[in-house]
């Protein structure tokens, strides 16, 4: 909570619920990441907050722009983004939507797979191409499937293929999780990626590019190593495994910049019992899994939160949102407390809501409006 | 699939994805509904689907209206309803919401808990309440948890205490899960109901309505039984358990009514294996859980789907979204099964996608639109 935001919250009172974001704090997270950082390039990783706000702020820090799709690369042209510093990082692309991106002049673009590589030929000829690999990392708390990525020998003929297309076989990319809190998967993948540049080399092909993914946390119930030992461990990793012919290096930060930026005001709508033998409390907000907290879906992310009775005693509580939906529970199982002198109509502050929050919201399910937004 | 929408979708051809709703088929539902259970008034559950275009015509046809929010009163009183046809059926209401319900003249409120009776009693002075009362029901597709309801006991009490705070004490509501198969369940329900009316005939008070709630089902990938049989089933339980004494009945379809009105139009943009040892087709449609179906959560809720292809050989899959979000997948353990021929663009029909996903999707996640609606 920074003093700019509870100023904020202090003199305005916006209904909630509503996300308030902190420009400043973003700031300083994407400059900290450069510092800590230096040879990475950072693409932001758009889809953890598409903001206008946050995309101008980066765009004037210098930072690329890893987008998701036609609409994200429209939202960074449209606000100041030059098409030079944006990557088209989703491996599932319309053909379309890859040749909208080309017309804008859009030359780096993610793949995995034989049919998106023609369709990047097709459309997109002569672009730089990145090949995502699959990782089947441990430690991350948001989870992580197949969806994405190759085998890695797969991943060789793949990039060998993009030079027969005429494409710019440039690197690999990979994805250790978001939220990712054991720091050892970094060697782990950049090892298995590193074997890559070495068959590739042996095919006569110089890739030229690491992207290392996102990951970088944001601080949510559970304690996560501070950024500067993300940044040491993903540099020991490089240098262990490529010494002083080090690649390109590009970062996609989401959650890691915008996370703790942002801070979500709800109302405690109910609190209510179920039966006389029954104790557990359950508290109701005005915010739930289909108004912006899509993410405490199986309990994945534990927010923090703070009421205006902390400090006092507090007894256990199953945490709820404020749809007719039976599923629109935030905690059930994660051994949430709250104060037992909670009251209806008290306000409510969720922590390090700034990403994955405002956009995954609903766009009118059972008749609330999607999350509203500041940035201050 | 109706003439009309494959007329409409043929000389459309609208961009993908969208959901063209069928208003005949869902005006034919509420017929059939009425027809079958004549005893009982219609409280459409408008979560289901908020169109106004929907709403319009079942006010025409006599409907009420099952609200979640001041935001669906609003719609239906915008779209020709009558205050006293809505009932506010959401136990977790904001007070200033039940005041704005109750200035505009709604008289009708659910309740399952202290708390909330004493906000009614405080701004919606004299209107009829009705309790809502656990369920612990097996057969439902979609998860019901403990979050709506108290226990018979507690809700006797609260009953008697709703009139010494001068309201109506007027029913009982229960709701046996949505996509409910297990018919018995309702004689289960309703002879728990029944309990709680003789307990309060005892105390000095007679409830006058039995609010049977929703749970009758749309046709997904399990066959189910006919309207009719849902129709009997529930009088089958009603004179059970009231013999010729029938109170008021109330039924809150939302899923039966539009959801096999609804056929969703997606089109296949990746198709692709993770490796050479793993030849699990991955099909990426441009439709995803973030973009309108929500319901596979948990593949919970499993939709038929029809390609191009349909009759030539079959092999299995794995069905995802768009997006950048490794969640972001819609069947991955429930089997499906796809043509071995499907090619990248072809169109996909997703079938019964009239209830629970235009509202459902989210705002702008990973830059993609929310889900496109025609109402024909």
């Amino acid at each position: 909570m920074t003093a700019k935001i509870a100023r904020f919250l202090d003199e305005v009172r916006p209904v909630t619920p509503c996300v308030v974001v902190d420009l400043d704090i973003v700031r300083e997270n994407y400059q900290g990441l450069r510092r800590w950082l230096p040879l990475a390039q950072v693409y932001y990783a758009v889809k953890a907050n598409p903001a206008p706000e946050i995309v101008r702020m980066l765009v004037g820090e210098g930072s690329s722009f890893d987008c998701a799709s036609r609409g994200e690369i429209d939202l960074c042209l449209n606000n100041g983004a030059r098409a030079d510093k944006l990557s088209f990082g989703n491996t599932i692309k319309k053909k379309s939507d890859i040749a909208y991106a080309y017309e804008k002049g859009v030359r780096l673009y993610a793949f995995d797979s034989l049919a998106e590589l023609e369709k990047l030929a097709d459309v997109a000829p002569g672009s730089k191409v990145f090949c995502r690999i699959l990782m089947t990392c441990e430690g991350a708390e948001w989870p992580l499937s197949r969806k994405f990525g190759c085998e890695i020998d797969m991943a060789k003929d793949l990039l060998v293929k993009a030079r027969e297309l005429g494409m710019d076989p440039y690197g690999v990319s990979f994805h250790v999780g978001s939220q990712q809190t054991d720091l050892r998967q970094w060697d782990i993948a950049v090892g298995k990626a590193a074997m890559l540049f070495t068959a590739l080399d042996e095919a006569g092909i110089e890739l030229k590019m690491m992207n290392l993914g996102g990951g970088f946390p944001a601080q949510y119930r559970t304690d996560v190593p501070a950024v500067e030992l993300y940044a040491d461990a993903m540099m020991t990793a490089m240098t262990n495994h490529f010494g002083n012919a080090l690649p390109a290096m590009i970062i996609e930060p989401g959650r890691s910049l915008v996370g703790d930026a942002g801070i979500l005001e709800t109302e405690v709508v109910l609190i209510s019992q179920k039966g006389y033998d029954d104790d557990t409390r359950w508290v109701y907000l005005d915010v739930g899994k289909f108004g912006g907290l899509a993410e405490t879906m199986d309990e994945a992310i534990k927010y923090r939160i703070q009421t205006p009775h902390d400090g006092g005693s507090t007894a256990p509580v199953i945490l709820a949102g404020p749809t007719c939906d039976s599923a629109d529970i935030l905690y059930e199982k994660a051994g949430y407390e709250m104060p037992v002198n909670l009251q209806v109509g008290d306000k409510v502050r969720i922590l390090s809501t700034g990403a994955y929050t405002t956009s995954y919201s609903a766009v009118n399910f059972n008749g609330f409006a999607p999350l509203k937004a500041y940035f201050i």
